[in-house]
């Protein structure tokens, strides 16, 4: 069965998952790299990294994967929408190698990178955009990479199997927060939350076998 | 060196310390007794209780306290200051066991209880009451009892040195947050994260040594 997934939505103690202003100088607002120098010390993302409960949890992000999700948002800065030329943060060979799709009200023409990483714009409710991407996928998982705002309209949706969370240590006052309007969520799911040596906490939520 | 101390204060995934509506008969509202049934769950609580880390973490709640403030919230449902009877949730002999300060814009005389626990209602900013706590400890700790709001107070003043939070698994969506205002509140803490077995993550701030 082919799963819809979440991995490595880093947050802070007050729940979000980016700072405040988002801008092409700082994608993350005034929370810096902040929320993801958890991963950034893993042997995931580079050669002399850790090996430990992190890299684990972050190694998952890609096996499996047939196709990704993403918000207009995590696409580029305010105002990329009017930049025909912006291809996204993530340079010539993005770290996707599938189709990706990106959720906007700016729809565009696809957009093919070296890699494997095509990306496609469009306008769809959640359940749509799952259809598409899912058929993208050809068997495989579907995984949904955020921002915050498009992740809590998957898990609000009932979309999502797999939710992996890391809660960074530092309190961020504001942003985009991840569990606005999930009240309950957790009812849904098990849920495990595994702390780490370097300070941050995973946490899994994987969706309930239906009874 | 008198310090002072928040212990065992429960907050849900998404940072609130209470559900609402808060009354006599839910006092932390739609939560019920989710946010503690960690602790219920322990030797702290029940003789047959549990002996692991949230056992320890519980038990640090007395020793070396020689006094507690606590917010008016905590002390009765909305409405008890219009009740001359209310005496507090705790029965005839609560679980304080020093002189114990409540916050309130509507103070009352003294009210001595069994087992040590004396009420005082005061009106006073943080800083006034924790010197008035702090005399009446005789050289012990103070213990910040919560709720949220008044914790909240202690550490945006910067007089908390150690805060132990306990993070329950669950998204309640309604409530009074514990982290609102306190934005870059890590900066003057170690902050250390241990999950338990039990699902809780327990959250301790210990305040830097002056440099
Ligand atoms: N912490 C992490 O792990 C993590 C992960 C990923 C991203 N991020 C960060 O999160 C931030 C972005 O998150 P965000 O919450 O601000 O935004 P987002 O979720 O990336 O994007 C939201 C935007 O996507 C478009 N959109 C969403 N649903 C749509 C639909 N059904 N149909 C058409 N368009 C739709 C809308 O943009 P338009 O109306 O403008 O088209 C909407 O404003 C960035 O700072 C990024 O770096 C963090
Ligand atoms: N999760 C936990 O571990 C935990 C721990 C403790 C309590 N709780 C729960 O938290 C809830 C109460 O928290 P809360 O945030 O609503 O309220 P709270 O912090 O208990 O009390 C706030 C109230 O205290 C009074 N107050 C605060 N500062 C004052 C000052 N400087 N001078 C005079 N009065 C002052 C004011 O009431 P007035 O103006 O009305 O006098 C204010 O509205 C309850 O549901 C309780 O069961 C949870």
């Amino acid at each position: 069965m082919s799963r819809t997934r979440i991995h490595n939505l880093a947050i802070s103690l007050d729940g979000f998952a980016t700072g405040e202003p988002q801008s092409l100088e700082a994608p993350f607002g005034h929370a810096g790299h902040r929320l993801h120098a958890w991963m950034m010390a893993t042997r995931y993302w580079s050669p002399t990294g850790s090996t430990g409960v992190d890299d684990v949890f972050a190694q998952q992000f890609g096996p499996g994967i047939g196709a990704e999700i993403m918000g207009a948002n995590k696409f580029g800065p305010p105002g990329w929408q009017d930049d025909a030329d912006w291809k996204g943060w993530w340079g010539p060979n993005p770290p996707f190698h599938t189709p990706t799709f990106v959720l906007t009200h700016h729809a565009r023409p696809p957009l093919e990178m070296e890699g494997g990483t095509t990306f496609h714009f469009l306008e769809a409710s959640p359940a749509e955009a799952l259809e598409v991407a899912r058929e993208a996928a050809g068997g495989q998982d579907v995984r949904i990479g955020g921002g915050p705002t498009m992740a809590r309209d998957f898990l609000a949706a009932g979309l999502v199997d797999h939710l992996h969370v890391v809660q960074v240590p530092i309190v961020l006052g504001r942003g985009v927060r991840l569990w606005d309007g999930l009240e309950a969520l957790e009812e849904g799911y098990d849920v495990e939350a595994v702390s780490s040596p370097t300070g941050v906490t995973h946490l899994t939520f994987t969706r309930k076998a239906a009874s």
